[in-house]
C-alpha cells in the first residue's frame, strides 16, 4: 500500500500505544504535522516550547509506555535535549522526531536558517547520540528498517531514539510492504544467575530487596510482587524508583535512603547479608551521599543488561528475563523484618499559625486517593514526598537523578493526558515553577483538571540547604502565583486557592474534593527556611561531596 | 598571588569587560557563585532558566563585546546549548561556564545526580564541541594556560567557548603568576589578496559592497564606513547583520534580500559585476530564498578565515586585517547608484479602525530614537523591521540565521543590562513570547525599562505563511499579555498598554515618551492573517524550499 514516510511512521507509533504526540510546530516539520493532526487515532499537543514539550512527552511515557515528540531542526530539538537526557537517565522510551532541511538543500551545503551557517548538518545528530540509545537518518530507501529499529530500541532500552527526517521524505511516498509489529523480546537462560542467586539466598540470615526505577520503567510491578509473594523477602525502595513496589504488601519495609532512613530499615537493610537490588541504582541522591552502610559484597546488582554478583560480572542480561527467571527459585525467607508499618493517615494540627512543612506533607498524605498519580519536583517537595505512603494503585512521578527543576509541570501534561480519569496531583515550587510556568497554560487549552500545589517559600530552598543560605543568587524575583491561570486564559476554568495556615489548607483540601471536575491550583506560603526533614540531611551530605 | 581558580576566572572575565554574569545557581557551582557575588565590579544576574540565560547572555555579548553565562552539569548545560548554538552561527562571543562534579566524584565513576548514570562524565562536553569553537576542562595546573586560552579563542573567533570546572577546582588555590591579558592580533599579510580586488574593482562599472552580520561580530563598524567613503562603493545590508553599516551614509542603498528587494536597489545589486561580500553570509532567510540574480563569479566573498574570489580559496585570513588591509587600496568608483533614498519619517494613517501591520511598522519607524537598540523577532516583527530606516547610532538586533523564537525577549534583558541609558525596544509577537516570556520576571528585578511591543495576532504567523495558515497547530493559548508584569511582580514598575486602532497607537506611543523612566508594555492587537509584506515572500520562499 502506497503510504507517505510521515504517515507509516505515525501508523507505527499508533500500533504501539502514541496517541498524543507532543511538540512545537517549525517550518521544518510543518508538512509532517498534517499527518499527525489528519488522523482519528492520535491527537498534535503543541507545549509552548520544546523543552517543556520533552518533559511532557516523558511524563507521557512513563505511564503510557513510550511517547512522541516532534521539534524543528537545530532551534527545536537543542531546546529539548535536557528533557531528552533526562528521559535517557531515567529509562523513559520517548521517540524524539527532529523535522529536517530537505535532501537537495543538504546535499548542495546551503547555508540555510536553523543551521550553524557552515553547510553541515550533522551537528545536531551527534549531540543526539550522546542522550539517545539509537539514532537514525530516514531516508525513503530506509524507512521500513529504520523507523521499526528505532521504536524496537526505544521499547527493548526503555530509553529515547532520534529520528532525523528530512521534511521531503516525510512527505514521500514508500510501497510499504507490512506494517510494523514490534520485536518480539528474546528470552534469554539466566538460570546460571538465578542459581547463585538462590545460592547465596540459602545461605543469608537477612536478605532484603531493594527496588528502583527500572521496575518502573519495565512495568514489572506484577512480576516483581509475584516474586516477593513467593519468596517472602522483605522490600525496601529508593526514593528513585518510589512506585516499583505496592506500599500495602506486608513485605514492604519503607524507603531505604541510607543513613537518614528510618531506624528499623535502616539496621535490617545495613545488617543484610543478601541484597537484591533490582533495577534500582545507589546515586548520591537516592542514599544520603551513598551512606549506605552495608558491604557491597552482599550486593547482588541486577539492572537492565547489568549483573553482578561478587566476580561475576555480565552486561548482557535483560531485567525481564531475569525477573521471570527468579520466580522459578526454591526459597522462602524467614528473616524477622519490620513489618509494613506504612499509614496512609497522619495526624497533623489545625490552626491559624503559618503552615509547617511538616503539617504540609501529612495534610497531604491524607489527601491522597486510592489512584491518584503524584507528581513531586525535585527539591523540598520531592524529599517531603518521597515518603508519603501510597495505596497500590497509585503512581508517583519524581526525577531524582536526572533532577532538573521545572520538570514535573510539563510532565503533569503528559501523565494527565495518558488518562484523563486519574486525578493527578502536582507538588511543586516557586523556584521550580518558574522555569517552565508557561506549560500552565498549554494545561487550561488542553482542558486538564490536575491539582496543582506551589509552595510559594521565596526562593531555591534545596539550594540554601546546601550552599549559601543567604546569598542572593538564591533568591527568586516574588510572584504574584495566583495570577498565572487568568494570564493563561483560566479564569473560569481554575480554581485558585491561597493557603497560609493548616486551617486554610484543610478548607482547601475540602473544596477540591468537592469540585473534583475543574483545575484547582494552589498557592501554599511556608517560611523560606522551613524544610522537610530529609532535604536538610541531604543538603548537608550534597554540599560535603562538593568540598 | 594567592587565587581561587573561581577568582582568578572571574579575574580574567573582568579584564575583558565582563560586568554581568548571566545563570542559573545549581549545586555544582553554588560555592564558585560566591567568587561573583563577592565582587564590586561583577553582577550576578539569576535567570528564571538557562535558556533564558543564555540568551540574555548572547544580547549583552552582541552590544559588550563578550559576556558569561554559569549553568551546573547536566541538566543547566544541556537547557542553554539551543542558546549558545545561536551564538556559535551567529558569531556572539559567550563564556559558557559549566559547574561539574569534583573530580574526585569524577574518578569514582559515582552515580551522582544530574549525571546520566552510568559513571561517565564527558558525554556533555563531546555536546558542546558541536557548537562551541573550543573547550576545556579547568584543572588547578591548567587554569592559567587554559582560562586565556579559552578567553582569546572567544575574542579572536566571536564565537562561544565552553569551560568544564568542577567544583573542587573553582575552589582551589593556585598562585597566579600574572593576571590574564588579552592576545594581541596577529597581523596578517593580506596585500596579495586585497591586490586580487582592486583589479577586480578597477575593470568594474558596477561595484557594490554587501555587508553582513560579521562587521557587527568584529564590531568594525568604523573601518567599513572608512573604507566606502574613501572608494565609494555604494553599500547593501542583508536583513542578517542589519546595523553593520550607518543607514545615514550617503552611499548606502538599502536591504537587499534578493527578489523581494525594492527595485533599483535589487537591479543595481543583480546587475553588478564586482560584489564585495564583506563578512555577509547569503542565508535563505536573508535573500528569500537564495533568490539574488547576480553572477555567483562576481561576488568576492570577504568573510572570517575565509576568502573566495574566483579559484582563489583561502580559510586562513582574518576578517579584521582583511578590512584593514582593504584600507590601503588606491580605487575609487564613478557608477550610478540609488542614492541614499532612506527617510525616517513615514506616513502613516491615524484612526479608529483595526490597526494594520503596515501602519504599525511606519509608526515604529516614526518613535524610533536617535541611539535606541531595536530588537526584533524571528517571525512577523523581524519581517517587519528589518526595512526600518535606522539613525546612526541605532543598534538593531535580529537572529535570522539561527532564528530561535523567543529569542529576543531575554536578549533584551543582556542589551538593556550592557547600557542601562539607551532605549531598548523589543518588537515580538505572542507565539513568540510563549517560549520565554517567564524572563520579563528578571527585566523587573533588574529594575529595567525597555519598551515593549507584543503583536497580539492569535499564533504563529511566520508558520502560517509557510504552511498550514488554518491548521491547529498554528494556534495557540490566548493568553490575557497584559497580566504579565503584575504576574511578575511589576504591578506597580510598568507601564501596561492595550493597542487595537492607530489611534491607540498613537495615543500609546506619546505616553511611552512621556514616561521614559519606566518600563512600558504594549499589547497590539492585529489580524490573524495580516502580515508584513516581506514576510508574504519569505514564506513562499521557505515552503518552495521545503517541498
Amino acid at each position: 500500500m502506497k503510504k507517505r514516510v510521515g504517515e507509516y511512521l505515525m501508523d507505527s507509533l499508533s500500533t504501539v500505544g502514541v496517541e498524543k504526540v507532543f511538540g512545537v510546530p517549525g517550518d521544518f516539520n510543518l508538512a509532517f504535522l498534517d499527518d499527525i493532526v489528519c488522523r482519528d487515532d492520535m491527537e498534535w499537543i503543541g507545549n509552548t516550547n520544546e523543552l517543556n514539550a520533552s518533559y511532557a512527552a516523558d511524563g507521557y511515557a512513563r505511564l503510557n509506555g513510550i511517547s512522541a515528540i516532534v521539534t524543528t531542526f537545530g532551534v527545536g530539538e537543542l531546546s529539548a535535549v535536557n528533557g531528552i537526557a533526562g528521559a535517557y537517565a531515567e529509562r523513559v522510551p520517548v521517540v524524539t522526531i527532529t523535522g529536517a532541511p530537505t535532501t537537495s538543500v543538504e546535499e548542495a551545503g546551503k547555508f540555510v536558517h536553523h543551521s550553524l551557517g557552515e553547510g553541515h548538518f550533522d551537528n545536531y545528530r551527534r549531540m543526539y547520540k550522546e542522550i539517545t540509545t539509537a539514532q537514525g537518518y530516514i531516508t525513503v530507501e530506509n524507512a521500513q528498517t529504520e523507523i521499526p529499529r528505532l521504536i524496537d530500541a526505544a521499547l527493548a532500552e526503555k530509553r529515547p531514539v532520534h529520528l532525523h527526517l528530512p521534511i521531503d521524505v516525510a512527505q514521500a511516498e514508500i510501497d510499504v510492504q507490512m506494517p510494523y509489529a514490534p520485536a518480539e523480546m528474546i528470552n534469554q537462560d539466566v538460570s546460571k544467575y538465578t542459581q547463585m542467586i538462590v545460592e547465596k539466598l540459602q545461605t543469608a540470615k537477612q536478605p532484603v530487596i531493594i527496588a528502583g526505577h527500572e521496575i518502573n520503567s519495565f512495568k514489572l510491578h506484577r512480576v516483581l510482587e509475584q516474586f516477593v509473594n513467593q519468596t517472602q523477602i522483605p522490600v525496601a525502595q529508593l526514593s528513585l524508583g518510589k512506585g516499583a513496589f505496592n506500599e500495602e504488601n506486608d513485605y514492604y519495609m519503607g524507603i531505604y535512603d541510607g543513613s537518614i532512613a528510618e531506624e528499623d530499615i535502616k539496621d535490617y537493610v545495613n545488617n543484610s547479608d543478601a541484597i537484591l537490588n533490582i533495577g534500582a541504582k545507589l546515586t548520591d541522591s537516592a542514599t544520603a551521599g551513598y551512606s549506605y552502610e552495608f558491604d557491597i559484597d552482599d550486593v547482588v546488582m541486577i539492572n537492565h543488561h547489568d549483573f553482578k554478583m561478587n566476580e561475576t560480572i555480565t552486561s548482557e542480561i535483560s531485567l525481564v528475563n531475569m525477573l521471570n527467571g527468579l520466580l522459578n527459585i526454591n526459597y522462602k525467607n524467614t528473616s524477622n523484618f519490620p513489618g509494613n508499618k506504612q499509614s496512609r493517615k497522619a495526624d497533623y494540627v489545625i490552626n491559624k499559625e503559618p503552615l509547617t512543612q511538616e503539617n504540609y506533607f501529612k495534610m497531604i498524605q491524607n489527601f491522597i486517593g486510592l489512584d491518584d498519580v503524584i507528581l513531586a519536583e525535585q527539591g523540598t517537595s520531592f524529599f517531603g514526598a518521597y515518603d508519603l505512603n501510597l495505596y497500590k494503585d497509585n503512581t508517583f512521578i519524581g526525577q531524582p537523578l536526572w533532577g532538573s527543576i521545572g520538570y514535573t509541570l510539563p510532565a503533569t501534561i503528559g501523565t494527565q493526558m495518558s488518562n484523563l480519569y486519574r486525578r493527578n496531583i502536582l507538588l511543586i515550587g516557586d523556584g521550580s515553577l518558574q522555569l517552565t510556568a508557561q506549560d500552565i497554560s498549554t494545561m487550561i487549552r488542553e482542558d486538564l483538571k490536575p491539582v496543582i500545589f506551589v509552595i510559594n517559600n521565596d526562593g531555591y530552598t534545596v539550594e540554601r540547604k546546601i550552599h549559601g543560605e543567604h546569598q542572593s543568587y538564591n533568591d527568586i524575583q516574588m510572584w504574584d502565583y495566583k495570577l498565572l491561570p487568568a494570564v493563561f486564559g483560566g479564569k473560569d476554568k481554575v480554581a485558585v486557592h491561597d493557603v497560609e495556615t493548616s486551617e486554610d489548607l484543610q478548607e482547601t483540601l475540602m473544596n477540591i474534593n468537592n469540585e473534583p471536575n475543574r483545575m484547582h491550583f494552589i498557592e501554599v506560603k511556608m517560611h523560606v527556611s522551613d524544610a522537610p526533614e530529609k532535604l536538610d540531611a541531604i543538603g548537608k551530605a550534597f554540599s560535603k561531596q562538593n568540598s
